[in-house]
């Protein structure tokens, strides 16, 4: 159903933030209702435009005129939300259509979630939107707010007691309840928003589209966004990447990370889930942050939205100070573990701060004692002195319950106020606990208020991972021929490698014979010592069937070989069809990797590195990402495993050609984007990397076809 | 100062918490001073007890009479808060002794945080004290609270607003400010609090003291502590084995976890703080549960007290419900993370939900729509069904916002209600934000409600570890012999090996030899092949200077080999006094671990086991434990090793000598601490770990002197 031509990301959706008249289908003067709540939440908070309650009764609904059809509204309606039963929203999509509707927003659940009847009437909204111009956000989703211009196409529970105010956060959920939930949490730290939109069952409007929406909505500086799955992931790094080029920062909340959630996420919604380590790769190279839980996205966000006025730390340093020396270790522990560092401070600011609090101490953290705040004064002058230091390092004060008491809270709130005014590209963070009031007017100062140390530390280390993330060059599309693999690829590794070889990837020089005399005169023209193999495609492990002699010296032991490894394939593998045996030198020295390509159910051909052996088994210790990947993203793969350090010569050892190694998995990965239609896997398992300077070699490698693609013979 | 006796962990600390009068030295009219606020704190909240203010001037103070001395009141004051500057303090102290007061609690500072002339009348204090059999409190702390009878011997602001409700949790902290923080956040989210004990500089009474108390108080069934350093391991371990004997789960944040935090802890108390790892330890073997943050110590505080009427879980297994899909699986990712699992529901279970709830998606995380909510009755239905669900497992149940919605909020509580009753031995937590009145009557049924989704995900692994520490055996201390040890394993490594062999640790067969001659008689003995190693103590890493020589076969080679290492000997290490030549037979085959003793500056002897090579150095991939330890717990430090498998059969190997190996462990730290007055270090690297059932060689060995024990000539 969704096969036909979707829209580019984010065209079209003003409809549902911009709309000058709404029609609310299925309007109730039952404000508990779903179809009573948009026409009571668009009145109550003040919308601007025309609403036109539809109702088949006619008459007056909430002391507004209503009308029996959509075609019978004064004039054609910009936006129509629907909230009739799932067996009348067809008509009534319809009727929008041909009333030149510009969008519709299916509230009603009973569709793509709800078996297969459901399944075919979402396919047949969605056809008949897209016939006519049409964009359908839902069906069963919250819709879509404009906060800014009260424009509430929803009937979300977050909305009940108050509009959020209207500020720069924009949210995009898949789900209706997680994103009322950020939106109402925001709205408690006193944060504004712009927009928000929930997709629901994204029959035709998707996350992506959400993004790109915020990202082209000037009064939008940061972007939430909850997803559980990706329908298309070209439009998801599409819209990411209009996002990064206007500089807003989109922060995700991927549920579904672990088996059981994405268990969870397949039953629940019956997209397609794709790897979660393969999403993460994918936000990674977008620029997008990951977070892992909501409290997160919103530690993250709140800091992002106070400090986007250019203020975002450039810088992973960090000086604490707190009035008890114990919070100060607290905050050292929790912010070292998030990443950050704490530099030292200069004895001249040491000085200056002694000055204003002699019983301060002057490491980082600062322990500035409880004569910090005996007088605004002194607090002025210790921050003052802790913003000049050279260090340049985000400050991070910390109250614990300090504003409670009246006379501490003056004292904080005057000396923030003016190192504000006299430091206003600084940067400063609270963690406070506290009357609200009071967090609110520091907020307002643009001065960030955590309210725990974990919070602070980890909304810290999510700005800071932002900013190295804006940092890193954007990753183009596979560009290059896409074409047919020879299918002998599929048949052996000798085939094998000579594919990867002809794609610039180094092998070891190798044939393959047919009798023991053919096997010596290889071996003589390898030089020895060699390795013999069976080569055959019924025979993926060879070592467990006997198909493998190493280390073989002279003409008797590869003779006696090649009949040893010729009678245990017809003993242990009696119907493997076999196309020789393979002699190839024998190699040793370097450190062994893994690498290979696999392909996720949503962003096809993925490639892997790892380290070989036991270890990567072992410590599941391997880096992905979508191909192609460059030479410089494949280093960055080989430096996050945690074993890099064998690579990089640990303990003395030679360093590792890990330019060799970068290459390699790079040229991988265009050979998989070349012949996506045909190869399904590749492994390539060892691969020997040598010392700086010396190159890899492919020891072994493995193709497997794609189900559609021919059989080898 | 710290040398005079020590009572008892816990002895004479009813004084601070159960006297019937209380002098306040230093007693103020003004209510913003320290001297004032404790006459403030016991009048406000009602402690029933005689309070004498003291203070020079005699007269009245806050409509109390005052006197000018602690000698001068009308009875003798069980106990006395001294609210004077540090250089009055040791007078008052000499009075309150005199007077035959039984507990004193020096609320100022100015003594062992403010240098030498500080530490030595901190000292004085102590000795007055202890002389008279008075316990001291302090100083530079914010004292003690006996929240049920109202005793208030601080001046702690999170006493500002309100009393916290008399209730079951105990407090004690180092950091005064910590603990504070702690009593007003339990007291926020409504849960009662028995006694709150904050030891700042520890002259006298220190945090084990106050978790012995707590163990004996009636009133107290949850300990939570927050501590930066121990200053007698003896008396900690002995406090928190009161706690465990009596049942009562102690839940502690440490701080100081990371370097950058160590580093702060030392600067800010001077006390030693030892290393991580090793409190990490000793918290595991005396049943503690150790907590990463504040908030997580709230969160397990939490849940702990509401189910201590006997439902702790004791099982990992939880099922989790929420009326969005999309909230089911952020709770599935959160408790999978956290090391809990989701069994699946019976058929019977899921069809009496699909009755209750048609729509419900019955897998868990079970998608229970918001029909769930329509009506009371149905909610009732579908929780019994759960709750007699045979899995046994925790229901966790997220609302949400519904709380806000006064409709659901009435559906959740008349269901909730009738559930606890008619299930009162079950497991039910709620996640939920909602208003503070709701979650307070739903934490008053006895259902932990918590904030946040990874807050519950902490809360019930943290509960879930308390259970699995409780029912570890308790760590008898060493009872062996304690003698010294021959000096000669100082010298070599034939003699520490010797030494380690008459402990009952395996070595291989080995000579020390002087010539080549001799070596080859050694070789010859010994059978081929051999190894030979340079034997000196001043030799540590004898590969660097070429003094190894490995799989030696013949005569030939280990007379060319035993020539070469001495020569290598006399060019890289010309200073180095030589013992000979170590001969050795070479055994290869097995796993390589290392194992080793240090010395914690707070603990003592500490055992530690990794495996051997690179690995164990990149991936740090070591477990330490307290000498002595047990051959179960050496197996469980074995366990615990994330390359573990690879001693357990990974990928077909065979499966090493893992209880030869814990063997080892547990009578190497039976060695240290017979020897540790003179044995500082021992290394044991490599450790050949042989197939199941052959058992474990030490191929080398170094020990390392006290620096009070004998040199080894």
């Amino acid at each position: 159903m969704l096969t036909q031509v979707q829209a580019a990301p984010g065209a079209g959706l003003d409809a549902f933030f911009q709309a000058r008249s709404i029609a609310v289908v299925g309007a109730s003067d039952d404000i508990t209702k779903i179809g009573g709540r948009p026409v009571q939440l668009l009145r109550k908070y003040g919308y601007a435009g025309a609403i036109y309650p539809i109702n088949p009764k006619g008459g007056s609904i909430q002391g507004l005129q209503a009308y029996a059809s959509v075609l019978d509204t004064p004039a054609a309606p910009e936006l129509a939300i629907l909230a009739v039963p799932a067996d009348a929203t067809l008509q009534a999509v319809r009727d929008c259509a041909e009333r030149g509707v510009h969008g519709v927003i299916v509230l009603s659940a009973g569709f793509g979630e709800a078996g297969p009847e459901g399944v075919a009437l979402q396919g047949e909204l969605v056809r008949v939107a897209r016939n006519h111009g049409m964009r359908l956000l839902g069906p069963n989703c919250l819709g879509a707010v404009n906060v800014v211009d009260k424009l509430v196409g929803s009937f979300s529970i977050a909305l009940e007691q108050s509009m959020p105010p209207a500020g720069q956060v924009g949210i995009v959920s898949q789900s209706g309840n997680i994103g009322s939930f950020t939106m109402r949490n925001m709205a408690d730290r006193g944060l504004g928003l712009s927009r928000f939109i929930a997709t629901g069952n994204e029959a035709d409007v998707d996350v992506a589209d959400g993004i790109a929406a915020l990202a082209e909505d000037d009064a939008t500086r940061i972007i939430l966004c909850c997803m559980e799955t990706c329908r298309h992931a070209g439009r998801l790094t599409e819209a990411l990447d209009m996002a990064r080029r206007r500089r807003k920062p989109v922060i995700v909340l991927k549920i579904g990370a672990t088996e059981q959630g994405q268990a969870a996420a397949a039953s629940h919604t019956g997209a397609l889930t794709g790897s979660d380590a393969v999403f993460d790769a994918v936000f990674r190279r977008h620029g997008v942050l990951r977070v892992r839980s909501f409290e997160e996205l919103l530690d993250v966000g709140h800091a992002a939205v106070l400090l986007s006025d250019g203020r975002l730390p450039t810088t992973d340093a960090v000086t604490l100070v707190a009035a008890s020396g114990g919070f100060g270790i607290m905050m050292a522990d929790a912010m070292v573990e998030a990443g950050m560092t704490l530099p030292q401070l200069a004895e001249t600011t040491k000085a200056l701060i002694r000055e204003a609090v002699p019983t301060a101490g002057t490491n980082n953290p600062v322990d500035a004692s409880a004569q910090m705040s005996a007088r605004p004064d002194i607090l002025l002058k210790m921050l003052t002195a802790l913003q000049e230091d050279a260090n340049g390092s985000t400050l991070v004060l910390l109250l614990a319950l300090s504003l409670y008491n009246p006379r501490l809270r003056g004292v904080y709130l005057e000396a923030l106020a003016k190192i504000r005014a006299s430091h206003p590209d600084r940067l400063l963070v609270i963690i406070s606990q506290g009357p609200p009031d009071a967090v609110a007017e520091i907020n307002a100062l643009g001065i960030p208020v955590f309210p725990g140390i974990p919070a602070a530390a980890k909304g810290l280390a999510g700005l800071v991972r932002l900013g190295q993330l804006a940092a890193l060059p954007a990753a183009p599309a596979y560009q290059g021929p896409v074409d047919a693999v020879d299918p002998a690829v599929f048949r052996n590794e000798f085939h094998a490698k000579k594919a990867l070889a002809a794609a610039g990837i180094s092998v070891p020089r190798e044939e393959i014979v047919d009798s023991a005399e053919q096997a010596v005169r290889a071996a003589q023209a390898t030089g020895y010592p060699v390795v013999l193999k069976i080569a055959s495609e019924d025979i993926a492990h060879k070592t467990e069937i006997g198909g493998v002699a190493l280390n073989l010296q002279d003409d008797a032991a590869v003779r006696e070989a090649y009949d040893r490894l010729m009678a245990n394939a017809a003993k242990n593998a009696p119907k493997a069809r076999l196309d020789g045996v393979l002699v190839a030198p024998m190699v040793r020295g370097g450190v062994e990797l893994i690498a290979g390509v696999s392909r996720d159910p949503v962003f096809g051909p993925v490639v892997m590195v790892g380290l070989g052996g036991i270890y990567a088994e072992i410590l599941k210790d391997v880096a992905v990402q979508v191909a192609p990947v460059s030479e410089d993203e494949a280093l960055r793969m080989l430096r996050s495993l945690k074993m890099f350090p064998l690579l990089d010569g640990a303990r003395g050892q030679a360093r590792a050609d890990v330019a060799a190694a970068a290459r390699t998995v790079a040229r991988l990965s265009e050979f998989a984007c070349r012949h996506a239609a045909d190869v399904a896997e590749i492994d390539m398992n060892p691969i020997l990397v040598r010392p700086e300077g010396e190159g890899v070699l492919v020891l072994d490698a493995l193709m497997v076809p794609t189900s559609s693609s021919t059989p080898a013979h």
